[in-house]
């Protein structure tokens, strides 16, 4: 087929200007600003994904990762996508067909487990609790017991609700009833107390844009011993190939490394950066300053009069939820704030649409300058 | 749990200098290096996945796709994964489970398309041609009468072999036969002629780091209404929820814009940009430069008394396999140039591992200035 057999139609030939992106402050529930020393790695030269300067990127992306997530599990990847695909990949590789997989769903995160576990051919059970609450150990462990799943799925840091799920006693639980323990920690990966080794669990993964700084598009992810030997006994193929463990798992760790796709090595770079950070800082540090800052928050939205929607005990620092006050539209003043201030915070989700407001302090966005924009912002958009 | 339960593991606490990669000039298999206004774009401010300048780029993206690609699809987008998510996701939402799948494998990416279609249930049929070869309108023609498939699936520039796979009469065969036709442009799109309606193919993905000219990590999507019709026709779920075309649809185009997940802003802000320069440059020039500097490639390759190891007829300007002469250390020579002159070369995958080496000239790289600094170089390893 010769190039002169067609014409070409210049209908969609859009003659665009320069992008042009207002420099947002982005106090929602993500993405985060990143770090600026991010975008300077981010333009590091490009490479090929099997030169060793990559090779060498990877290995310490896996081993940041395994500092900020607290584990030595060897399987700490990303996945070359945002933290829903991390979230698929979790899924798509521990759950066979047929398998029981307990969720518990207190958010918007919660339901979508359960429709991702169910499209791996799932037999899943949920366990429900109202939006803005945490479960009690005692909940999950009846669940268990009804249920005997093989696979129990929990959000640490419901992003929807502002809800922290403490994980005291899982371990435990899954290990007498065989089962695995897989946790979204998307919101707390960096900016919460977190502790995948001791904390026992099996299977985790997050995001790049929140409390890590760097912007969205990889999605770490880690499975532990228990986890890689359910996969390895698996009685049925994976059912996807770009989120398989297995190949990924040769692209990450194989001698030689294994071609599985092209890794958006910007992204693993800005991630590089964003782990070093942490790192730099040290996670000690870096969770308490994600709870004064939120703390400094919460105190702002007293003076004027305003309320958390989640209880201090579960309440997280990274993401919090505020009540919209009564008579006042919700999506009215986020859009001024947008406006006006160029401050983002995001809206209620699901069951708190319209209800509340949802304000993130994450990562590089955890300062006080961005609480002091924000509350003055706040207060004079709604006059208090 | 307490801050203070546990201690933190300083083991995996890297104390990393900054990032530092040497400048490859790269003429491998992919990735190509991306146009420097790329990079410039690509650091634009982050913005939210709501904010509607954030929803003008994705606009943007998908109508200078269909200018890229040649089609009125609506459906025209980007997954937020590499190339092959891309793949997967074409695949996973048109192929249901027990559908004959058959697929044209006369290299590797036919062989994955053969792997990823089983993945999610198709009865895969192959017809196999010699690496290196391109598949006659006859021998489709019969394998359909054959095998009767609902999707025939063929690459139309196999990256790993260099071929350039003629399209015509496919369409009309796919008609007669109630079948969709389902494209791989990886290497083509931005590069090689390609004109995805008037050719009548249904469905087509690419990646960005080829003949786009930007970083890895956005895979261009686009569904014609044949396929979209039998997606909604579709009498089982998409076992597959980040790649999930009706998911995907609503983001890109729902009123308002359904949340899906957090789209790698960045990447797409490089898209656009590399997408820009396609419309600026016009398809008639960007295919005629690729063809010309190819030309001027195969040329010096002849001087030297090297052989492109595919036939003119079918020969890809944007991907071509050399044929490593006997006695030579293909490795070695690859690894020569990369150390000494930062050139990357791919060597052969699969059936052509050792026997070929891989030269991309693609997009930005497409330029006589890259083919000189090769031939020089090649000349120069291999003492010719």
């Amino acid at each position: 087929m010769s190039i002169d057999t067609f014409t070409i139609n210049d209908n969609h030939r859009l003659n665009l200007p320069t992008i042009d992106m207002p420099p947002r402050i982005l106090l929602g529930a993500g993405p985060s600003n990143s770090h600026p020393r991010v975008f300077a790695a981010m333009i590091a030269p490009t490479v090929g994904y099997l030169d060793s300067n990559f090779i060498q990127v990877m290995d310490e992306v896996s081993e940041l990762l395994r500092y900020a997530w607290q584990t030595n599990n060897e399987y700490t990847v990303v996945v070359s996508g945002t933290g829903t695909s991390a979230m698929e990949a979790a899924f798509a590789n521990v759950v066979e067909p047929g398998d029981r997989v307990l969720v518990g769903v207190a958010g918007y995160f919660g339901r979508r487990m359960v429709d991702i576990a169910g499209r791996y051919g799932g037999d899943v059970r949920c366990i429900e609790a109202v939006w803005g609450e945490a479960f009690t150990l005692d909940e999950i462990r009846q669940a268990m017991e009804v249920h005997r799943p093989q696979v129990l799925a929990v959000v640490h840091a419901e992003t929807s609700t502002g809800v922290r799920q403490p994980l005291d006693g899982l371990a435990e639980l899954c290990r007498e009833h065989d089962c695995l323990l897989l946790v979204d920690t998307v919101t707390s990966l960096g900016g919460v107390p977190l502790y995948v080794d001791d904390w026992g669990i099996d299977v985790a993964y997050s995001g790049s844009q929140k409390c890590l700084s760097a912007p969205s598009g990889v999605g770490p992810l880690t499975f532990g011993p228990r986890a890689l030997e359910k996969i390895d006994n698996r009685r049925t193929p994976i059912a996807n190939f770009y989120m398989n463990a297995e190949l990924m798992g040769k692209y990450w760790s194989g001698t030689p490394r294994g071609y599985h796709h092209t890794a958006p090595a910007h992204l693993y770079y800005a991630m590089r950066e964003g782990l070093r950070l942490v790192a730099e800082e040290g996670l000690a540090e870096r969770w308490a300053r994600h709870q004064s800052v939120a703390e400094a928050f919460w105190a702002g939205l007293e003076e004027m009069g305003l309320t958390p929607h989640v209880a201090l005990e579960y309440r997280l620092p990274s993401l919090t939820t505020v009540r919209v006050p009564a008579g006042v539209d919700a999506a009215a003043v986020a859009r001024r704030l947008l406006n006006e201030y160029n401050v983002e915070i995001s809206g209620g989700l699901g069951d708190l649409a319209g209800k509340v407001w949802r304000v993130g302090l994450m990562g590089y966005n955890a300062r006080r300058e961005n609480v002091a924009v924000l509350l003055r912002a706040l207060a004079e958009v709604l006059g208090r």
